[in-house]
């Protein structure tokens, strides 16, 4: 296990006791005003972690609102940067699910010539306030649902939920994956942003509030937060000037999807945890993501600079006929949610996704009561009723981790490797510990 | 505490010792052979209500669907039979709405002389396969949900919920309240009529299974359910041939209310209890209402019985300006949940509850595990997830509520004693003792 290197190491290089006194002294003094510093930085980031007020406030086209989509043959995808070689199997697949569905190209091997040659652009979703579940792809028509955290007025955008089973963000590419995108363009997408028109804006804060309250985490379980969005909004989708026929499919999809709200809490914790960004000095985790070849987080010291290291392979369960040499590694940007006090540090309050990931709901306490000693907070309102009313706990602390050697703990869904499976099992995974040594380090230089 | 009169009372009267054993040893064969009986009617009550899958399988106007309200002024209400003069002021005043919604008095208190005069015919909505809550008062053109019990054939009905506030229920009468029923009458009952035809039949047992799960007790917290049951119709009522604004009108409504299930979960445990009348011998409790005069129980030993003591009155907590003085008698058709292993026997899964009538999550679980004392099994279908997924407290037992001395839990709204008020709190009611004691005394002259 990782120790900060501070006093201990130092004093017995020194030769007489003055000068050790001398220095230790100093040392105390510099340690003192680098933990209140280092304190109020973090007590900065909690504060805006705390205030922030996440409204969903309408729903567009990705081109129009990214601004790396708005030109050219260009696709975001999920985790930290990477080369179309380094992809994994799984990203690579959804990105020539996405270039077909595009039009780009006729079929996916097409296609994968198309990104090999270098014809397509890719960036991370995270460098331009974008978010997207497991490969995470957005593509340019792609419908996205907009946010605004209405206390830092800072915005984001996050694609659709496309249900279980065969999808795009599990490598799945096949005819019915891209007629289902098909009809997120031309249909989902064109209504819900007509409906939010007539709802005006709908605080997710509140929403995942409230779920927390009836048993979801907001990450692999939603199923509460998803109703609660479907009763808010179904009066205003009825209301579009949409076809009976398209509103009743509209709200069917949504009914038959309980991870509908998934990408709306990527879009809260990710529209939550870009205003605390860059607060000199905090050594809190502001954002967590893998693109299925490295692991990569922001701390909010060091703004947007990537630390990355080989991404790791979930533990968890597999469905029948799969196994863990079937799967593809962790990917995803949902992981941001960990980072916001959800996922598998609200755990505790949902006993039906440890049964899905076979813990009981004893465990699930323990799971989120575990990471207390690696954060700085309790989040005012994501409340645990089962843990006597507690916050969840809020802002993960780089030091806190290496200190106890208790890593953050994620749930997740597991991808196969090969195209046009999907999902193939749901775990937990836990970040490489490199990254927080190697923050640490950039920390502790930044502060020299 | 009532014990009992086995053996302890009878030994000491007998004169010599060879009496004595005789008596004891036959009072044991005849015990053993009671118990064993007993056992057998109790366990095949607890079958019927394990096997029960019960479904809501449309809407319509209450004079066609309840024998009783085919003809002349005709009103049912809540709790076991009562005429005008003995019913609570609360229940007086919905009456007298209810005459004025359907036309047959101009006010208030022209309705009143016409119940006084008798030319209203009263009955237990009970005893006509029907429930409502609070003073449940159902007229004949009220629109009404129709329950079916797929597994053995018995149907219900149940008035919509009219949401909180000055409502008929809790005794209110004025305009605002009126238009209300008019509009669910007009608008409301049609439109999910035609719904529901389209879905074709809901299943509520297993709603309710989802919303335990979800931090509902399904009697006073009935928010997951009613958000289970919202999505899964929301794209039915977008379907009907009604206008677009009513559409919205009636999935605003259904969005505004929490309640909106509590009608549909007593609908479910009526139609549930129906099929467990009547078993001979039988000592579990199949219905528990009050009309706010008196509080009666049906056991299934006993068929259509009524066994009766005073209404009691709930402890709870008051909202802001009201106190225990302003309190109407406890009232309502709604304490059936209880039979069917609901409400307050399934308050370990509902913590927000507890919070509402001010008890901690652990005293939510301690009210509902006391409850295994009094009942002889534990709902299959029902799960507690912090309990350990246990089912819910199930089949009252009389027996076992004298032998213990605990009474079955029950929460409760709690209304004004006058008129236009409506809800003033909420709390824990429980029945008389006298009701199980004198359903005790029946059951053993049965068996002799």
């Amino acid at each position: 296990m990782y120790k900060l290197p501070i006093i201990y190491t130092i004093a017995p290089l020194l030769h007489s006791a003055d000068e050790a006194h001398g220095f230790l002294r100093s040392a105390a003094r510099r340690k003192r005003k680098e933990i209140m510093t280092v304190r109020e930085a973090n007590a900065e980031v909690i504060e805006r972690l705390q205030k922030a007020e996440v409204f969903l406030t309408g729903a567009g086209r990705a081109s129009e609102h990214i601004g790396f989509l708005s030109a050219g043959k260009s696709l975001l995808h999920s985790g930290p940067p990477v080369d179309w070689d380094d992809m994994c199997s799984a990203m690579k697949n959804a990105v020539c699910g996405a270039a077909v569905y595009e039009g780009w190209a006729r079929d996916p091997s097409e296609a994968a010539e198309m990104a090999r040659s270098g014809r397509i652009r890719f960036a991370s979703a995270n460098d331009y306030h974008a978010v997207g579940p497991m490969a995470g792809i957005i593509s340019p028509s792609m419908p996205v649902w907009l946010f605004e955290n209405r206390t830092y007025g800072n915005r984001a955008a996050v694609t659709f939920n496309e249900g279980l089973g065969r999808t795009l963000r599990f490598g799945a590419n096949g005819e019915d994956v891209i007629k289902r995108l098909k009809w997120m363009e031309e249909c989902l997408g064109p209504i819900m942003s007509e409906a939010l028109e007539l709802s005006g804006p709908v605080s997710l804060t509140e929403i995942v509030s409230r779920g927390i309250q009836r048993g979801d985490e907001a990450h692999n379980r939603n199923k509460a937060c998803t109703g609660l969005f479907i009763r808010k909004m179904a009066p205003y989708i009825a209301l579009t000037r949409a076809g009976r026929e398209e509103i009743y499919e509209v709200l069917k999809f949504f009914d038959g999807n309980d991870h509908t709200f998934l990408n709306l809490s990527m879009g809260l914790s990710k529209c939550t945890m870009e205003a605390a960004y860059g607060v000199p000095g905090s050594t809190i985790v502001t954002c967590m993501c893998t693109n299925g070849h490295e692991f990569g987080i922001h701390v909010s010291g060091l703004g947007e600079k990537w630390i990355t290291a080989p991404a790791p392979y979930a533990k968890g369960n597999y469905f029948k006929g799969y196994g863990a040499e079937d799967a593809n590694p962790a990917m995803g940007d949902s992981y941001v949610s960990e980072t916001n006090g959800l996922g598998g540090f609200a755990m505790g309050a949902a006993p039906g996704l440890g049964k899905f990931i076979g813990i009981t709901p004893r465990e699930c306490m323990q799971a989120s009561a575990a990471m207390y000693s690696i954060t700085c907070a309790e989040h005012e309102r994501f409340r645990i009723p089962f843990m006597g009313y507690s916050g969840t706990p809020l802002g993960i602390d780089v030091r806190k981790v290496l200190d106890t050697g208790i890593l953050p703990v994620i749930n997740t869904g597991i991808a196969h490797k090969e195209p046009d499976v999907g999902q193939i099992g749901a775990g937990i995974v836990y970040p490489p510990v490199e990254v927080f040594k190697k923050a640490m380090l950039l920390l502790e230089q930044g502060q020299e």
